[in-house]
């Protein structure tokens, strides 16, 4: 039971927050669809791959496993591949990923444990300033969705497998309001 | 100087930020002024100061000043409202706004944090669902705003006077990509 009296107590996590507040829904939606899905340098997977460690670093177990399950389908890998995430900057990456992951996970921390030495590494292994800027706002946006879902006690479905559709409904049609949820 | 190259290097906080990253910059000023500008059953200056407080716990000294001075160009108060929303639970606010500041600093210190009780005792001195709602999406929208701003270093004017001409003309045209800066 979620800590507010929602429309429809069946859909989990964000689902059932965005079916409860519209006016709040529509940018909360634009804004992951700019971050993760329109065309980017980084691939689709790898903004997936920022959003789902920072939602894990954040605990946030329904963001974690809905978002690997989205990087998952655009890599057209298997289900191991939602554990793999957890990894960080252990997973099997490239140093480029992993450079914006170290970024990604002190914007976490907060602001200002981004130093100028995380920038300059990200920076000697090729990533530009959009890249940069975009795993800054991809990690900050997922303290806010991770907040959003936990801090008004919404449920999740535990098991990987309950989020392969929906992550692969959201890599092919990207984020809207009225999503798959995942089968209870 | 902020952590990537900005269009313009004068324009501070997430001011430079906006105006560097239009696609990004429509849904921000958008999820604001949902939050924090339409119609809502807490009035302005109580978003506002929930805004400014989650922004003074984050250290975001930006954002904590700007929406302070919004809050207080809204309560028709003086400059020593900027410093009096640090006291948070502390200031000479409703019974109600304390404790949806309690929910709002749980949020910050991240999702799980809020409990049962801070639910139940914010709906014992008359706090609706839709007003728990937008407390804890107003907090968490700020650990976002707030590691944006840090996340990249952007820079800050340090007196509160700098921010109050950016406050009025917020309080009275609402959120925009092209917002008057704070003088330098």
């Amino acid at each position: 039971m979620a800590h507010i009296a929602l429309n429809n107590e069946n859909l989990p996590g964000i689902v059932g927050l965005l079916d409860y507040s519209h006016a709040t829904a529509l940018p909360l939606t634009d804004l992951a669809n700019v971050l993760l899905v329109e065309d980017n340098s980084l691939t689709r997977t790898e903004r997936e791959i920022i959003a789902a460690s920072v939602s894990y670093w954040n605990g946030c177990h329904f963001c974690h496993t809905s978002h690997a399950a989205i990087a998952m389908a655009h890599a057209g890998a298997g289900i191991s591949f939602i554990d793999d995430v957890k990894k960080g900057a252990n997973a099997e990456i490239t140093d480029k990923l992993r450079a914006l992951l170290t970024i990604a996970q002190h914007v976490q921390q907060g602001g200002k444990k981004v130093t100028v030495g995380d920038i300059e590494a990200a920076r000697r292994v090729g990533a530009t300033d959009k890249e940069i800027h975009d795993t800054v706002l991809i990690a900050a946006a997922f303290c806010m969705y991770n907040r959003y879902v936990d801090g008004l006690g919404t449920w999740a479905p535990e098991q990987n497998e309950a989020y392969v559709e929906m992550g692969q409904a959201i890599a092919q049609h990207g984020y809207g309001v009225a999503v798959a949820e995942p089968q209870p």
